[in-house]
């Protein structure tokens, strides 16, 4: 998984009818990595709010996440990051 | 999934039956991230114009989207992000 | 997908039986993003040749366009661009 | 697979039930290449400690690792390299 | 699949049952793009010696070339690049 930091809401009103009542956020990639700072979008069934720290799995993982192996995203939160947790 | 905006068209007339009538698009990775920039072709079924920012999904995802696990995609636009959504 | 250009030929006699008789070409990354340059090999069964720009599917997507759920491919042409296509 | 350092343990107390259990670490790949430095969050089913040099499956092979393919993991410790393996 | 020079053997006493009596070979993208330098860990199922080049299948290809879809690899050697093999 990779650690990422929620930046945003994403709202799209057009979009396949799979991912209607979705909750999409932006993310950004942290951990001090060269991978840092990259960006994507992932579902999120956990709850989480803008600016926590959260594991995102990708790929055909994230559709064991959303418990629907024909919803068609490649990137799934699957846990919020304690605020304790240092790295 | 990544955020993406729509280049152009891109037009392939020897291609794998498989992708016959599909809509083709070229797309460009945004979203302020280090992975800005990246260029990528996916299969449009949600009827993205070009200049539109878009959800594209990756993998066996993608596969996902246009409803046939037998079409030999590894993109697909998913989603078009609402133009007053601003990140 | 990837755009891609067609650089060469790759020879490999002694390789799994699987991918026996299969069209290996080596294929470098075009289209002006910052992915530009990487290089990968990928199955030609479109008949593509040296210096045609093509389409590029990865991972389980490349076994869709060689037909065989049991080729260790993970990358397939599944188009060959139009010359008159500009991008 | 990467060759990876583990970093630290991440804890996850808000997760989902898939992942109740397992213990993740956050893993930095090492070996010398120019990938060297991305960060990751792997499941360990191995034992692995803070220090030690691992192997990391990705994507669906992961789900292999962990004997459970409805586990939405994208990453799993497969083997401790050998202290006196250098590379 | 991508082109790679064989730098190493691996050794990993402490592994998963599922990847023991498996060669596993650290490998170095080569081939003059820009992702060139990257390393990873491949199965070698091919026989291949260090210094040689090879071609390598990621992902879930990377299961159908060890035969058995259980095994947890995300990468194989798939073939060896032919000498005189120019690139």
């Amino acid at each position: 998984m990779l650690t990422a930091k929620v930046v945003d809401n994403i709202w799209s009103t057009r979009k396949t009818d799979l991912l209607m009542g979705r909750k999409l956020m932006l993310l950004e990639v942290i951990g001090g990595g060269s991978n840092e700072g990259e960006r994507l979008v992932a579902v999120d069934d956990v709850g989480a709010g803008v600016g926590e720290r959260v594991l995102v799995a990708l790929g055909s993982s994230a559709r064991r996440m959303v418990g629907d192996d024909m919803i068609p995203t490649d990137a799934a939160i699957v846990g919020i990051i304690d605020e304790d947790c240092e790295f």
